[in-house]
């Protein structure tokens, strides 16, 4: 209800003071005690809450997954182990788990629309890359992957040139010493969502190498997500790639 | 030439072997001895070069600006100290200085079109808040200022949620603790560009906590530049802010 | 017994020379060879000592245990493991575990005085909120919890600010980011204890990330405690409430 | 004007909805464009702003040491260099200044209430010292310093903790290895705000060695600001000591 | 043999110049492929090998405890797990083993000399302690142990002085904050070997804590060792201690 | 097909423009969907590709070891686990496995040539020397293994300088401190390749102190790999001594 | 006055209780507001004290240099600067400076006792060798100097190896990689104290690198203090070669 | 002289042992007392000695210059400052001084031979460089220099890559994030030396992010050297070409 329909109201005298207190101070969220569900966020962003299920408890973990897929139908969680979907599927049948990803979901069919890239630098950094080119999917956004481009052949990247920049955004997901994401960035005129991965050893320092690199890119257009954020990758992607596609 | 023609030329006899190949492997850019002039950018990204100054030699640093002015009419420096201004002057008698910025411009007049928001924390935020909103300006895009909205009096943010839901892009720039990232990702709905800055003392390690904060955030849609980083922020969000412009 | 008593002893010829050279340099603890139990504690502090079960050996622990349950008539140990709980229930049949806190516990009826407002930034950090309000009840202090008020959600905090402003002390734990500090140090007059989690991945750096933040807090009155360290804050916001409650 | 009054007088029709609603949404600061003056800030906390003057440019400055003597009568400023305090004295003859603690200000005569003891390890944390007493001070405190009395001579300590005891909170200011606030903490029953600074050289990192010292304080009872910020630990306990004050 | 013995052999004739030359570059160690055992350590420095027993070879750890045991009728090995005792065992039925220290050992009986004071923080400390307790016993020190005597509850350390200011070397052993080493310091007149433990969580940093605040301490006459180092620091007191006993 | 036979191929009509477009950007890779396989790179390089077997999809591995087992006739992967092994054993029932080196091969045989000293500080070195001379020897060169030569008994070390002075390269591999390449670089001519290995415990942090160690090196001719990186160590090794025994 | 002393004359009432009381209680330091001096530190340590002069402030430094010489005859800064020598000099005509150690002393004659050896690396770390051995020297012990040792030309170094292993303790002075400490430490038979110092550039991190380097040592009898802490070596060392002179 | 021929000058009677003994002692430097001059550097590794200007004391500067151009006849240090130049110009006339590189030599006339390639990303990096370049021309190699191949223009890059190939060694001088080492190491066939820069600002943190991104390099033959090491590249990249060109 906006404020001047309420306000209106309080002058009618159709709604009387304590009510139209009660309202404006009201909460948009529902309160479960252990949490407050933000049942507001998709009016504030246009996507609906996905899951993060790692270290949620089981309890918490089935009753959000029933309530997020009664209100629409579909429902995606991340970083859920392999037990989790266990637990979760006598309770949603429809849900199908992938292990590579650890996604687990119901999605309604959608045809994707625009375009985002999702590439990476090697086969190892592909878990992180399926979380980011299935949220975006499950967003409504076209994805195309371009998977092992790393610099150190770098024949691989340049076949596909053409391809990167047409895309609306281009995610790049590297490890180790995570030069992808200076290349790609400067090869394409879209932005360039860098993704460091913990892929490595030794002086990659869990993914402080690639984070590293990515933060100090000489190429413009770039911008850094966490460490492994596959997902917050495919959320940003998705609403830079909504800026064109709301638009057709 | 794209490649078509030239293998045309070839088979027509037009162009020898020899001219043919040296073409192929040509490189787009201009050999200074001291510097490699990538001519080929503004094709590549849509956006002109702009001047990095810091530490460049007085000598290269005339020859660029000269060089680009020419080009374009117009031409734009960053991290430009007051001293390498007085230098630049009298090459370029329209040449302008913003000691809060540090940016020496000639600019020609621009509508800028679409809608970038720039948001500080604090005062001292200002000067990577000038860096980022005049890059912006330069390429073109229209840009509105919310200086001085820290979490630590949060109606001053809340008073401006209208305006920032608006714009394409937010960028949010924060020092000490740099929560203000967080804070406006979750109040928008386009993508944020967080720009820690040095700004603080102490465990602030001169930007670290900052940038730990914004890689961190609980968020959506947050991504993260360099320390300091106001022209990759402005570059980044005139790169989105032009995805919607395009179309219109 | 005071000094002046001793020395009048002395001087009365009641207790003689050797016997006031060793109460005076007499230790008010209790060796037990592995440890020196701090029995002047609660003199010192006015807080009976809880202990901290993690790496205890099971000898000591239930030793330690039974020694402070006869002294007190209840008892109180934090991070203590299912494994734990169950040694120690054989030898006091009234203890009750709580696993999500880990703590386990006999505590005397209390009616909790003043106000203590715990709150959380999510629900994983749940487990160091309810160390940190179980510790501050055993010490007869009144706990309210706020959990699951993230900035990312505004909204949710912003409802509940009414209450915070009643609170002599303010308890705010976050992981990731951990700006939930800075947001409520802004909000309300009295101090707020920041505790930092380690809830999160990546570049958090097992809870770097928030630390910095709370030390970095650009609102006033702000102080923070070790990573995860429910215990600390609950001991020392309890502190902070007796100041007003004793005098009540 | 609270809510109830608002709707009452839109409901009388003694208000208009339009200027109902710009009141709803108009902020409790002052916009001076390059800064929003948090005006609220006073009722909220209970303390007057105090201006950090580092960086602040010197436009800025002289304007917001006036606005705040016009409307309280008095001001103070934190790290104040001498060049600073020079351009302020000619706007304001009653200024005064002091070259350890770095501060400036015109200060009522008050009567401080309650006790806060500051207390620093060396000679050298002196400056951290007087900022945090003289903050107290100017909110009305009663200080007592303990300079000098660092670890490695510690019977300089214990001939204070009678004293110590006495106060309702105690600082602990130390650099170097900083173990001043653990052993403060174990002799004393109310809260200690730990100060850690920069003072020492070498693997003290700038301060980093005596924050993590006082984060992982073996003593309950401790809490942490930030490196060297004096004014942070004098605010603090300026709340704790008035939850005391407050009453009596 | 020295060298005048051998020159003046080569001189007489009775030593061939190829001998000689064999001689001068033969290394005093003793060839197993997979080592180098150092056969002439105990000439150097006066005390015999002891085992470190972590992650070396099943096959290595009984060749090398067998041969240092016929050697020297005696052997010990440090950081030696339950499993690698149950290998040793039953090739050498004497050896008794301490899980606290994690020491595996046959030692001959042994009076010792001179006076090493072994302290530590808390009751999780005492694995360390004992390993370095048990070095210097096993190279023929006396030891005495203090337990628990950490800063939080200082009368417990203070109590114990006059027995510390009679060691020739004082060893503090502390986890957390470390603040033990530097109370000692400014308490005793003889040599502090300071070694910091990884007890702790959080900003403990696995013991990087501990280890700056004892680099950093403001008390003279303390050096450190590695985290966890009692081995280490067994060592070198037992130097240290030896000075003195050796002349007695 | 050299660039030259194409155009003369276009210009003769022999080839179409299609074909020669096509071929143009075709990569010289085999794509795989998860993988491209770097085929070009013996050409490039000269050296067959070694598989890194960490982390590879089951059937993802034993793909590409099939394939390179039948390009090649013979084959070689490093950090292959037990459990990998005995998965590709099946399929290469002439598969070997090394678990110290943690090496699978089928090799050929081959006369090394040239001449590499491979050296480690201590035993626990020894598995980063074995991946590394091994992946040297696969590679067709001559590798001497010089293992516990340690620099606190530095004669074992200085038993073997002529030896070592005769290697085109030499690896120095060390753990904890990682003094060894430093006193290595002080006494052979030729390059030293130094690898730093975790080996070691507490303030070693995990290889961080060999690696600062290596690069701060105050001997000329050393340079650095990543932690505990063998197999980086011997095809740089290779390399270097190959330019030699290419001209012999 | 020892306490039977004392105790006896309360009972014998030569003593008033009151009298008693306050002695008992009285601080054994000379308060001067802005320091507590610790004239109770010669009684406990055998070592007069040492001003410790970098930022002190002009009238402390001189009160303090004229109270120690009154008291001693002799007297001795550390870390002064230029400056701070030509403060002094008017007040203390015989105060005499050396600039590459920064002492500026009055020292009566002695006639040094025991050896300490104090080694370096290069040239660059003389002047914390100069503050180590001259702060040896003036409490009153024999020092011989080795300098320029570096591991990069290890006969230096071997070519003194008698002399080492003739001293009572030796210090080991080095930065970059600061290998030198533990070859040293494999070499002698006595402690070995390690100085890193901050000599070298890039990833030495200021001496980070040398000081991991001999936390981490593999050599026996090694401990470590603080970056460039010359003086913590010197009173070390003079606290272990007296261990062996009071004796003699 | 060889051990043979002084052991049968013994044998012989023509040296007596006394001498012999000395000679076998003698270490080969020459004693300056401040330092051990390495005369025997060249013999054991080929190249004459370079000066390490930095912090010199100006008169061990100038002796050391003067020492070593009579030797050789030519001369270079590195890191020279204007003012040190300035200061040994008047004792070496025929000194020249290149400001780039902040080298100072007298240097003769060579032939350079075989191929080094020295690369770097951007202008900034031409300092070290040229340290880098000059250093191998002065040990006699041939050098080709490749200036701002930065990847953000990869077209530079490419069309340099045959000459890249027929080095025998390529040296990739990077900062910011240092991705050039890796794609050149993708690239060519020889061994590639990395040499991180700290160029750039922020999260760069003075060369540790381009020093990380080149140990963790996802191309082989990767070795790193300290940040902003261009001699130490120079000298070891000299090593390299050597061992092709010693057989020519």
């Amino acid at each position: 209800m906006p404020i001047e329909t309420l306000l209106q109201a309080v002058k009618d005298g159709s709604m009387d003071i304590a009510t139209a207190k009660e309202i404006l101070s009201r909460a948009p969220y529902e309160e479960l005690g252990f949490a407050k569900l933000d049942t507001h966020r998709e009016i504030r962003t246009g996507f609906a809450e996905v899951v993060y299920c790692q270290n949620k408890a089981d309890d918490f973990l089935v009753q959000i997954f029933l309530k997020l897929y009664k209100a629409h139908g579909e429902v995606m969680g991340t970083r859920c182990s392999q037990t989790q979907f266990e637990l979760l599927q006598p309770h949603l049948p429809d849900l199908i788990y992938d292990p590579v990803s650890r996604i687990a979901k119901i999605m309604k069919p959608k045809e994707g629309e625009g375009l985002i890239a999702v590439c990476t630098a090697g086969t190892a950094d592909i878990a992180v890359a399926e979380e980011c080119a299935q949220t975006a999917e499950f967003f409504g956004q076209k994805v195309e992957r371009f998977y092992d481009m790393g610099v150190s052949g770098l024949h691989r990247l340049l076949s596909k040139v053409d391809r990167l920049q047409k895309a609306n955004c281009v995610v790049a997901i590297a490890g180790m010493e995570g030069a992808l994401a200076s290349v790609i960035g400067g090869l394409v005129a879209n932005p360039v969502i860098a993704v460091p991965t913990s892929v490595g050893y030794g002086a990659n320092f869990h993914g402080l190498s690639a984070l590293l690199t990515m933060l100090n890119s000489c190429s413009n257009g770039v911008a850094t997500v966490n460490i492994d954020n596959g997902f917050g990758a495919g959320f940003l992607a998705s609403q830079i790639n909504r800026l064109v596609t709301r638009k057709e």
